[in-house]
């Protein structure tokens, strides 16, 4: 064909090499062989979809290993399944290969898919692959299921809600920082943190079903960007006590080398831990659910009248809000 | 943050701006402002759901208009749900955008999504927007309904059926030479066929209700490429006969220049037409069909045993199948 190129040579055999196999679980899939997947939702469920794009060098440092990648990507988008409140059912898959990118690269990331998909009981159900001369860019796109108008939203908070987070805040930020050599202590635990986060579905599913959370959001973008966006869509105000702020033993240590750094806990991204509100009166219940979970629920603050806009306050109550409210890439 | 960058300034602004408004016609997009998006599946129907990426300067010349690209980006997902007999409801939009994109791309990029989805009654129902120091990459996912069970799919062709193509073929190849310069008769309208395919979703739901095509698939790849799917989906053969292709006034005063042609417009990629199977008495039903939609369907050959490919034949008979089975990129 006059001018034409071909498909990048083995692009078919790099989908039934590699990618249909990930499909088996899947019969939607039809074998990745179909011009689309054909899911059945099952009945009462209402359908839940989230994508998310990354982009190596942005997102995760281009060097980040395969594996890691592979979990990274699924696991930003079961984050917001979870924070939603859906039981995850399904992916899809659209990976941009750099000419340069070796087969090997992409023989780890698939096995870094097969694993992570095999723990979270999803299946890849279709995508598309194609070659770039940019960077690595690669997007998932998960489907979910919840209990017909169960979702958990961001905008049902009411004013004197109490505020809470899963887990930890602050990881991400500091993973980050030790993957970039700016931080000595915890490396592998910090790092571990930034590039396989734990998607908090069975929370995010409990708070849905028991209808404890009246909003709820994940901390992708920092805790007080993510918290500002349930302000937004409620229409209030937060405030937050810094000193109250849930830290792992690694965030302590970095902590006690450097104190200057506790106000950007609250902005790090990447924490990947559920934000949510409860009626004030909801916390016995809440306190039981995290032991039910075997995870950390801390309440760090109320929802009021006033700007929607996150306030925080350190331990003498004077305000401490950072000037910048959240970042999202590298 | 030490060393952190901030996220690229008015990303919230452009979604705000450019793509909210898009969302509106779908209460599910929850406004672009939450986690995820939330879809009821009306009962009975089962989800259908593809997904395809486009990268400028592999799968469209760069300096294609926006609103051309946001056309062809829409358009090629809805081909599939064509393909699928689905009825198109919502698409999810991936950009990752070259910083040196203006905003005038991106709001004429936009302007374009909102004609054309209007044009095919779907709304935008969520998405990610990223930067990227490479080329622009655009994801789209398109969610729609087909009746439970009732999805035309590539692998049901038997021995016998005849096989069928919609509308013209090669118009997309001929389309992407006159791209190039490579073409110099009917420009406009060659270069529109191909940045403004047409889905064939009519005919895709009238054959799915119908029950009339045992095996369909979009021509993406190219005639031969896409009918070697079903011949491989199916376990058969296929032979097609190189002067029933149905050709546009436009293919044809190309050829009467460059007869040469012919041949690779049965494997010329970007056709967006359908090709589908029917058992061989279906013929007047699908004639019948031409009719009501005003639409050429025309019968090109049959599905027999055999090796699971295409063989193109000439006008004595004699085998003429192109050495290369499709070409996908520019």
């Amino acid at each position: 064909v006059a001018g034409g190129t071909t498909a990048r040579p083995g692009e078919f055999d790099l989908i039934a090499r590699y990618f249909a196999p990930l499909a088996r679980g899947e019969a939607g899939a039809l074998g990745l062989m179909d011009d689309a997947a054909v899911l059945a939702v099952p009945p009462g469920r209402g359908l839940v979809v989230t994508t998310d794009t990354l982009v190596a060098g942005i997102h995760f440092p281009a060097d980040t290993a395969p594996e890691d990648v592979a979990a990274k990507l699924l696991r930003v988008n079961l984050s917001d399944l979870a924070a939603m409140g859906a039981e995850p059912r399904a992916y899809f898959l659209n990976a941009a290969w750099p000419t340069s990118l070796g087969e090997d690269w992409i023989a780890r990331f698939a096995r870094g898919l097969a694993e992570d998909q095999a723990h979270f009981a999803i299946a890849l159900a279709g995508g598309d692959t194609v070659a770039t001369p940019g960077p690595l860019t690669l997007t998932a796109t998960a489907l979910g299921w919840i209990e017909q108008g169960r979702e958990l939203r961001r905008g049902g908070a009411r004013a004197g809600d109490a505020v809470w987070v899963s887990g930890c805040i602050g990881d991400g930020l500091l993973g980050l920082m030790a993957a970039r050599g700016e931080l000595a202590t915890d490396r592998d635990y910090l790092i571990g943190r930034l590039n396989r986060p734990t998607p908090r579905l069975a929370l995010g599913r409990m708070l849905a079903l028991e209808g404890l959370a009246t909003a709820a959001a994940d901390v992708s973008d920092g805790l007080v960007a993510d918290l500002g966006h349930v302000c937004e869509a409620s229409g209030l105000g937060a405030e937050i006590a810094l000193d109250r702020l849930p830290l792992s033993d690694a965030a302590r240590t970095a902590l006690e080398h450097r104190p200057a750094l506790r106000a950007a806990l609250a902005t790090g991204g990447d924490d990947y831990e559920l934000v949510f509100t409860t009626a004030a009166e909801a916390a016995p219940a809440v306190r039981a659910l995290a032991e039910d979970l075997d995870l950390p629920l801390t309440e760090i603050g109320r929802m009021a009248e006033g700007p929607a806009r996150v306030r925080v306050l350190d331990a003498s109550g004077a305000d401490a809000t950072p000037e910048r409210g959240g970042f999202r890439h590298f």
